[in-house]
């Protein structure tokens, strides 16, 4: 909306006062520029800046809420602080839910108090809670087998193990007990259900995620334990008595709010190129302060766009966006792909997946642009990054709306192996972000802008997805 | 109180039939007799079970809860059915309080809610709560100097840094604050008082625990914030804007409940010959289920007992103790001292810093005995546990009320890293217990009482503290 901004001025002001880093701007990037660029980021403190900010200025910015409505504000204010152009705001509207109060306690055959949190778009309990038997699952697939009569107005319990896994691929299929189970359970007749966390720590911190209601599921309470309660209440099943749990939960949907996607660009020499998009996500659950999910996202690749426009104009735009409402089922990708499906990506890229140690570099790209994916890993390879998987195999959350479309991908994957200790939970916090490791994400997500924003050569065409 | 137990005649018949370990009734236990009972102890599952048990089937033992009398009733089962001898409580009164509920969030500049607990004895806000400003201190020192003029009516907050050691040593200081900042807050004018956790980790959950209004201090609401919160409100404060902060706690003082000391014995040879005693705490605060602090002391110490017991009668009785309303004051350890303090104790000692590796013994007994220690510390040395400290630094929680009157002490300390991580939090939970090292406990507690239960060598008198 915003499509003139002074900053620009003063942002290619900033390109001639950077004359030890300035390279051709008719050809690819010098191989040893881009080393350059990527080795200077090694000392970057913008994305600390951006991470402490925003997790200290707005805190928890949940979807919809007036807190993401302020984190908005204060992007758009960094953004243009930062010298980016066309700084706007893409709004759109959002269904509301609030999680209100949750408790729970056994109340027989031991009784305790037991810690969890509702899903996103859990039900409540009548006003005077419920009070009901519990019957527990060690599977989805269990739930799914049983006789309805046998959990009709019952809690259901679904346990699991999930392991801790370099690339978080334990997420998917132990994660569909979360995103799946509450509408099973509430098409069988089931009271309410509790899930163990869909995370891998030992803390008295329940993991909260999204779940939506299938097509004749009646909103019930569907909460999670942490994963110590989930424990504490296999052991009391075990024992083989009833046990009984008082349940007591005020979460509600309340109407739709407004979210928006915050937008800033570097404009290309070519603005007939092709957009370069570098993204994360600007909301958060409402537990934490959204550090490693996704503050940092946000921060390092704005950091990394900074540095090249810093750097010089590059060949391609690059599009920095901050999407709104993705934890609650991607509507800021959504909304992206509605608004912008028509015009031209040269790639896209997100980064979601906490501040730890880039280790991969994957893609989705045309074949005829393999080669220069070499080039990309090549400056990627001094920062311990290796090319894996097979082409095709690179993602995003929010991208993959407009992915579908049929665009190019690249992604730079962190180490997740402890990604999902702190994942939606109240300990997604700042300290959680190690400034080291933090800084390799700029200086990777650097070294690959500045390869890919200069280059000549498309990453596309790649066929719409079915 | 039940100084008849049939299950007496049922440990004299267990004497018996353990004849593989039995040893020479009339003189110090042979060193290799001593080193089968701590090797055999290193499969010890009996701790494991008491530990899983109480945790599980009782879960928080708060001081005066009926929880903690549900715990005085399993702990009697429990000690009868292993054999132990007049097993009985020893009831005392404590005053209660209730936690209620506590909520904070910043209101003014970046409004976020913040994480807190109650610490014990809190006062609680008007009935709607209280708004008021913040001023930060980082040290007692700096509080106790302020202007009362400049806190008058605000919410004081009292930050520091505490370092894990492995003989938890900064406790003692930095728990300072939260002991006395409250009384010191409050008679300065404060509304409330926010402490950092007194901890060591960096999660959500915050460390509650004891703290008593000196004369002229009216209650006022005192919470500690988890670490991480503790954070963010330092970097919020460094901002130098105006901080307010909204507080509602609902705690209350409620009278006095019932309490008690659990007591089982396994009866000397010699019954003049002065009484071991072994103890933990069976109360725990309310927030966790009390696994490290202090299930599994007094499932060490008497599965040591036990083996001690099975192996054959020994010389002096071996007296378990499983104290009540420690948290909240000693106030077990006091009621044991009035009742018990003209009763000759061999040595006192108590296992309360967790069940991490044991890595040290300590002594306060008379000169004439340290040939005796000597003795103790061979049998444990395979352990890896050191013979540490000077004579007279061994201590504990409970016994040293008793210890006062001038009572020879013996003190195994557990490795206490990681034990200021979880201290007084929800997360101290059975999880949190390493199967391995509890057994190494229990290996230990079995070397120390193989050799000074059954020695006929006194290791008094040693003077009264003044």
């Amino acid at each position: 909306m915003d499509s003139f901004n002074p900053m620009l001025e003063f942002s290619k002001f900033a390109l001639v006062a950077s004359a030890a880093l300035s390279f051709s701007l008719s050809a690819q990037i010098a191989p040893q520029e881009a080393a350059k660029l990527r080795d200077a980021a090694l000392t970057d403190s913008l994305a600390w800046e951006i991470t402490e900010g925003l997790t200290t200025e707005i805190g928890p910015r949940f979807a919809g809420s007036e807190a993401e409505a302020r984190a908005r504000d204060w992007a758009v204010a960094k953004l243009k602080a930062l010298g980016f152009a066309n700084v706007r705001i893409d709004a759109f509207d959002v269904p509301y839910w609030e999680r209100g109060e949750a408790a729970a306690e056994i109340v027989a055959p031991f009784p305790q108090p037991l810690t969890l949190a509702a899903l996103g778009n859990s039900g409540a309990t009548p006003p005077k809670g419920l009070k009901a038997q519990v019957v527990g699952f060690d599977s989805i697939e269990a739930l799914q087998s049983v006789d309805p009569a046998s959990i009709k107005g019952k809690i259901v319990f679904v346990t699991h193990r999930m392991a801790a896994a370099q690339d978080g691929s334990h997420y998917g299929p132990v994660g569909l007990i979360r995103r799946s189970g509450p509408s099973i359970a509430s098409k069988l007749g089931a009271a309410a259900i509790l899930i163990r966390s869909i995370g891998t720590d030992n803390h008295r911190v329940p993991h909260t995620g999204s779940q939506n209601w299938t097509d004749g599921a009646r909103p019930i309470p569907a909460l999670a334990l942490s994963n110590p309660d989930a424990d504490q209440l296999e052991r009391v099943l075990k024992r083989g008595q009833p046990v009984t749990i008082a349940l007591k939960v005020t979460a509600k949907t309340a109407g739709t709010r407004p979210s928006g996607n915050v937008i800033a660009e570097v404009p290309g020499r070519d603005p007939a190129a092709g957009i370069v998009l570098v993204s994360g996500h600007l909301d958060s659950w409402d537990l934490g302060t959204g550090a490693i999910d996704d503050a940092a996202g946000v921060a390092v690749t704005a950091a990394a766009a900074k540095r090249i426009m810093d750097a010089g104009q590059p060949l391609r735009t690059i599009r920095v966006v901050w999407f709104g409402a993705e934890e609650i089922g991607l509507l800021g990708g959504k909304d992206y792909a509605l608004k912008h499906g028509g015009e031209k990506h040269h790639f896209l890229a997100e980064s979601d997946f906490g501040a730890d140690r880039i280790w991969r570099f994957e893609t989705s790209v045309a074949e005829s642009a393999l080669p220069r994916m070499k080039a990309i890993g090549t400056a990627l390879a001094p920062l311990g990054v290796v090319q894996g998987g097979k082409n095709g195999d690179a993602s995003g959350s929010d991208i993959s709306e407009i992915a579908k479309l049929g665009m190019p991908v690249l992604e730079l994957s962190q180490d997740g192996t402890r990604y999902f200790d702190l994942h939606h939970t109240s300990d997604d916090t700042l300290d959680k972000i190690d400034p080291v490791q933090l800084r390799q994400n700029v200086a990777a997500w650097t070294a690959m802008l500045a390869v890919a924003a200069n280059d000549p050569v498309d990453y596309g065409p790649v066929p719409p997805k079915k």
